[in-house]
């Protein structure tokens, strides 16, 4: 821990801050000189102990920041489990150098239409099916998917085509009926800071695909992992899907450097969402197949049978013919991605 | 409804959107020229209309944008009363013209420190108190906040000051508690658009302190109180915290400009909390004072009558002396701005 | 100077670059334990070792940063001048506890224009008079000003009133013919770091407002005007003009923090430019008066006689009597805040 | 042109601006209905018209925005050469679905260093050399570069290895001396919107590199890049070379997904720069392979032989084995990619 004082602070308030160190028993160095001094902690300090230090020197006079060179994740640490983690979902194993295609619609819209589109992921090469039942949107007066029933068709279509599939929950009370027909637990953007959600779905063993809030920094991203892992479940996935910056030409930007950076401080598996980063069908494809030569662990990508009748997030779906495109592409260059020694 | 077609978009494009708007019965007109065409739909449409619209056009071949001029926020809009709202908590009016200061600290750390603020509150011109039971944190191994306990000493510290309370609720499940004990539901930053929780405080009729989120724009904020008011709780109160940006210096960066723009935009109450906004005690008052200035009706201010032994954000907690300071000078510039036919 | 090794890098890595900084003559000291170790150079260090010391140890193996806790601005620092600069214009003092407000026109139209909007100036109680002859637009196709006869227009329109006037200069080879019409040389936001022109404006003896980049921090404002103190020029103003966010609500966000942060840092002064920040002509008002009360030293604002004809930005210019009501109500709020121990 | 009314806003507005429009000789239709009206003009504006009209509509009373639908770019317009650039740099072509990769220090750092990195770029695969002799730099208080000297070893080292060189011009007097020179004149991501140096490049024949601000837009990026064809010199080449976020934990933030945009919306190729987009080593590779997936024509990486020593950015620089891995896989990407039809 280091203690960075204002630059040209008085002495006597450098020796107030030594003093109360010493006073609490730590044995303060100055480790930079006048006019910007700096004063370091060298013991090994547990998480508590430094949050309650941090708490109470901050305040102090003269005291500018408390840098603790340390974030405080734990089980999210690359660290933890050097040789990474795999998630496994039903025959699917995500993560541990193989690339897995999630796609299907944006919203569950009929049993007839999720059916049909699941028919084409399995065709095309994808591996799992996604389809929104519970949906958040921004305005109230939006169409905000068919709930239960949507459940009940996406698990149908699941079960018939053999492809896991994935869906959004969006509040503790779902949990139980979510988990109840998904075989993995979705949590958006929008509660990637919903503490008490996260909680719950700690608290179940279904692995959980925790997408990036449009705000979030990458360490916020592991810290809400964190509090997952914390309550014993183990199967967490993160998905970069595009943070929200100045430019407006895209729907959001997707922060491709993530991916790596990511890999380089967690062990857990990575899924990029071009289709959320992009917002544009023909920026989709070229998107997602970067997202593989900088390393995702799978992609999720809307489609649907016909783009333009969907219900929502039309202008970002690929046509089945456009998932075989990226499909088939984005292996080869995993190909060659994969033969580098990461 | 305008629709506007992608530059040099081939005929045969606008003629196929042009059909199929019009086999719905439409009669679109072309509205600016070659190369880039935009075509209208006269007609008054309804929400749903716009929405259902929207999503089956934006997907056709050429079709760049569709661009409704209207936002889906009508219980919030100012023209739903344009003479504005006016949120009873207790004796205590929030809106028409009066200002407030709400005041506590960041968390209720005990009986006898949030007793001992409210009084400092009471005696320095605050007219609510303040204070956290449960705290919502980025990691999960910080305090989060002593909970029921904490939510019992703010009540007391509340009945015997007389100062109506103010308290964050992070769960549907704690909806029922807080409200028995708080006179005012806050919905923090994390939570603005975890649509469960907004609807569960819509059921209720407590007034709700709604912060924007860090990463939300003016609209989105407005939205996400529609989704309260759309449940029929009207007392909603909006609160600018300070949004994310490259500027690390603060923070956050607290977007001034938002007051009077909601003031044009809305008929709710206008709160600037310039504590989380700026996160440096040095800058607390000049941003509260600037928020008086730009016609805030209410300031909500963090303190502390220690702030360097504060269990977490003791560095933006004014001390006794400070709130007194602030207090009174934020009234003479009320008086001043209050003037101002607005 | 503190370096911070990576999390659980190995002790050869730390011994590494123990020995590389033994080597040079320093004696690093350990400053933070196992599993995140930091090591001190306590010596001062000036700025050039500092920066040859940072380009040389961060690439090492193990390193994650280097620290230095400071920056390298001196001359624009609040301890360099502790009591503040007051920028001299003709027989107007910017700095020191008045308040003064700059208007005038975007840009020079014709002489007769600019003589009317003089003239409102003064009388509505503005004291400078901006307008621009060289326009920087962004797009190679809109009206860039009248150029030489622009500034002619507005010098003669600075002399009849009494006053002295504020134009932008854009390139190094115009510097002399802007200097030997206007009073103040501007440099705008998107020049803030095109450092050939700070060293030109650095080398005349004429007082420089110097914008903020769109997205500039504060500290890299510092260290541009750092650029024009360093040749010699003492006589410079910062202008906080909004920077750019995510909100597409408002043109760019009014960064009303920056304020006080910079009084804090240096003993330069402040300027707040509410037009360009908001970009919407009812909004100006309010985010004027909350920079006045957050303690800015000088508005700039855009007014016009007829503000539907002017050329460029008429959204964003004040009417006559809008100006009169801002300087009013400006002084009365400038009359409180004066009153606080700053 | 579309003219938004505000919402609401009363029937007398909406019939002056009608008024006005049909007394200047256009015919406008209402396009939207109550609440809120759009109006439009159907006729076909050019450029200055559309200016000149837009800011004498937009302050008008009631009115909200001027929508036009277009931007002002046509020379750099995808439609303007829809088969796409190719900029001829010696034997070196740029576009046309070739991959380039250019390579060299940050700072051209003495003669022998130069020439000891260029052997390396030729080795590695490497088909130009990139160097800076002038480089801008955020504090007065760094290294500068070299300047002319620089030039000469820069060029002595192209010479000698027959690899075309690239270097940043910071200011119009250095525009003769850097293109004497350098085969690419350079525009670093500070000077995108310093019109005059802009110009200063677009009167030279000389292939230009143009790096997009820190925080520009796309629609900006292209804009600039219109100022230098639009005085005649059509070898522009646009950079991506990542974004300013809130995203600290990279230096930049990779705007991945602008490369596709870029190639849909403009002809000129596109380069990508990964070192100062990532700014940390072990982020380079899988972000400049990301790059080649999304369609970028060249990518321009940092070097160093001896990456702990270098003068500046050592901590992006990738070493010649690093150099060599990269080439070899972009390569293979490239293949890849370069099948698909785009």
């Amino acid at each position: 821990m280091v203690i960075v004082m204002r630059r040209n602070c008085p002495k006597r308030e450098i020796g107030g801050v030594l003093a109360a160190l010493r006073d609490r028993g730590y044995e303060p160095r100055v480790v930079s000189a006048f006019p910007r001094v700096a004063l370091g902690i060298v013991e090994d300090l547990d998480c508590a102990t430094v949050s309650s230090l941090t708490g109470w020197i901050e305040p102090m006079s003269g005291v500018e920041s408390v840098e603790t060179f340390d974030n405080s994740w734990k089980l999210a640490a690359r660290t933890y489990r050097p040789s990474g983690t795999t998630v496994r979902i039903g025959k699917v194993l995500i993560g541990g150098g193989r690339l897995h295609v999630i796609a299907g619609p944006c919203a569950v819209e009929s049993r007839e239409s999720i059916m049909r589109i699941a028919r084409v992921v399995l065709d095309r090469g994808g591996t799992l099916l996604r389809g929104g039942a519970f949906k958040p949107r921004t305005s109230p007066y939006s169409f905000r998917g068919l709930g239960r029933e949507g459940l009940e068709y996406l698990a149908e279509a699941s079960s018939e085509t053999g492809l896991p599939c994935v869906t959004e929950v969006l509040s503790v009370e779902d949990v139980d009926l979510v988990a109840a027909h998904a075989d993995v637990l979705q949590i958006g953007a929008r509660n990637m800071q919903n503490y008490t959600l996260l909680e719950a779905v700690g608290d179940t063993d279904r692995p959980v695909l925790l997408k990036r809030g449009m705000n979030a920094t990458v360490k916020e991203l592991l810290l809400a992992a964190e509090y997952i892992l914390a309550r014993g479940n183990p199967n967490v996935m993160l998905c970069e899907r595009g943070i929200r910056t100045f430019e407006t030409a895209t729907r959001n930007t997707l922060d491709i450097s993530a991916i790596p950076l990511l890999h380089e401080l967690t062990h857990l598996p990575v899924v990029t969402d071009p289709s959320h980063a992009t917002g544009l069908r023909e920026l989709v494809t070229p998107a997602a197949l970067a997202a593989v030569a900088a390393g995702t662990d799978a992609l999720m990508v809307e489609i649907h049978t016909n783009p333009s009748e969907a219900l929502s997030d039309g202008r970002q779906s690929l046509d089945p013919d456009g998932l075989g495109v990226l499909v088939e592409m984005a292996r080869e260059i995993h190909a060659v991605v994969g033969r580098m020694a990461v």
